[in-house]
């Protein structure tokens, strides 16, 4: 069964007669077609029985074509979208309509209001639950997205020094990544060092890589529209035995709950297996975010690890397992991986060794 | 009068309680707080009688604190965002809210209509209209951001050559910005050669630079919190005539429109004093998008430059203009400045010579 008639079924179930995506990732999901439409406007609509229709910014229609064997229809900037859709569409009497809730802002969904006067219902819970478990095939893109963000992090450890600053670093990750053709980073590097690892959000700037301190990395890249993510910490020089013990908590937390995941546990257990491990040690207070997301052609898409998520895990989900610690002026760590859910497990994307790394200028 | 005081004064004159912004480029615009809260809760509210509340993910509240004065508030991963926003605000009961349609999306509107029953209106054109005029201090940082724009795309002009891909090109651009501070270019940088130039949205990869053909260049970067954009066009060799005649009608093109511009004019005339060059030289339907866009804190804002759009420029207006003729499988041709309406006329941002460069290998 293919996507769009997964979706078509869906529809026939809900007595519905369309479903209308505005997200850009999800229109790439079901078509292929990946496109940014800025602030034009580009919408899926898909009927219960007729054939779909791509409607997309007049200068995107010809590439648009390559991706879809159904009508693509444009608008040129001059014109009026919802006119336009009104007037290309095969119908718009569609008495009950899914749209993408926590993608469609007000301005849209009000624009598609005057299109069509049927009920809207919310397609968000259906179409995250559909990219939630991944295709096989979706799992091999992601394994190379990952052997990159295992080699993205091998250029930044190779490049350590104590002359560097942390945006230096991160400049040559960058360019070595798009040397091997990668066009895009899944999100901003960070390299963080020191106190900077120390802020779960810090920014990474002009400061030179600390001595006898940690130095984090968190970052991906986008492939074969697919994202990987990684965070690993290491020591440059010799970091202190309260920076040792934290790392060493912060990985065992990590492990644990990577050893927990199996299909049947819930993301809420998950996070507890994590969380646990750090709260009875008294650092509770310092990982101050879930342990971690889904991930797919999204850096961040459905689940959300974290308490009081009672959502099974099943094979073929895909997610991170990303606890920290940062006590503000004294030590940061977070360690990353994500992987996918197999029926004994939790396969990672990403190979890099998690035991501490030391590095010496 | 402050930002906060000017949106006050905007309920007050509306007969509203209360503004909530979403759009983190806003919330930082109102209060120098910058922060991506991904798929997490973050908004501003401003009461026009009561102190403003910044709420925003828990992880955050620390930084928020240093940037803003009043309170701030947070929700963890596990909590209810919208239970939170309920307990924490100073009250709940205004009649009429204002919220930026363009950016709130549905999930968030419905969540936002479980704690406030008073009707929503749309904020988005008063937060457009003030963002649009831009104060000189805005302005001293987009000539920064343009002078940044020019020395990038100075790299590139530096390492054009015929064993060089677009991909190695963009590579080298980005690494001499991170060089030199930039943390993130403002769009994905396009460097585009001959055929692959020709399509308006095209795609950089591993296109070896052509010979005797064009070469485009589309970058900007990000800083201060400003963006910019430029493209350049250059000769890679000797192109033919046919590619020197379009390339010389887009030059005219531009430079007629950004002549034009002054306080007085409509949008729409400046677009419509650059599509008439290319339309009497019969190539207008290789013109097809619109002639520029607004930028700021954001690289692609209000106004649009198009036709249809009666919008009177005035000073202190910032967009780009950035005729391009694309003819596919012959010449592709996009010259664009940005800058700011002065009480004379245009001032662009980048300085970069638009008369036809040229290199040999």
């Amino acid at each position: 069964m293919t996507k769009i008639t997964q979706i078509q079924e869906f529809l026939k179930k809900n007595d519905a007669e369309l479903a209308v995506f505005s997200d850009p990732i999800t229109v790439n999901y079901l078509t292929g077609f990946a496109c940014d439409p800025h602030e034009r406007q580009m919408f899926l609509f898909i009927y219960d029985q007729q054939d779909p229709v791509l409607f997309v910014p007049a200068l995107e229609i010809a590439r648009a074509k390559k991706f879809v064997s159904f009508s693509v229809f444009g608008y040129m900037d001059s014109e009026n979208p919802w006119e336009k859709i009104s007037a290309v569409l095969p119908n718009t009497n569609a008495k009950r309509i899914y749209g993408e809730f926590d993608h469609l802002n007000v301005t849209k969904f009000q624009g598609l209001q005057t299109v069509f006067s049927g009920r809207f219902e919310n397609l968000t819970p259906f179409i995250q639950r559909m990219r939630l478990i991944k295709s096989a095939d979706e799992i091999d893109k992601m394994m190379v997205a990952g052997e990159f963000a295992d080699k993205a992090v091998k250029v930044g450890f190779d490049n350590i020094s104590l002359v560097a600053t942390e945006t230096d670093i991160i400049a040559q990750i960058e360019f070595e990544m798009k040397k091997q053709g990668i066009s895009k980073m899944s999100f901003e590097t960070m390299v963080l060092t020191g106190d900077n690892a120390a802020d779960p959000h810090g920014i990474p700037g002009t400061n030179k890589i600390e001595n006898n301190a940690l130095l984090l990395f968190d970052l991906g890249v986008e492939t074969l529209g697919y994202t990987s993510d990684m965070t690993r910490t290491v020591a440059v020089g010799k970091p202190d035995q309260f920076k040792l013990d934290i790392y060493n908590l912060c990985l065992e937390a990590q492990l644990t709950a990577q050893e927990f995941v199996k299909p049947g546990v819930t993301a809420a257990e998950v996070d507890a297996a994590a969380r646990n491990v750090i709260e009875k040690a008294g650092y509770g207070e310092y990982f101050n975010h879930r342990l971690g997301h889904g991930l797919g052609m999204d850096v961040h898409e459905f689940p959300s690890i974290m308490a009081r998520n009672d959502m099974v895990i099943e094979e073929g989900m895909c997610f991170s397992i990303e606890p920290g610690i940062y006590i503000p002026g004294k030590v940061g760590v977070r360690i990353e991986d994500c992987g996918h859910v197999t029926k004994d497990g939790f396969q990672a994307f990403t190979q890099t060794p998690k035991e501490l790394l030391y590095f010496e200028e």
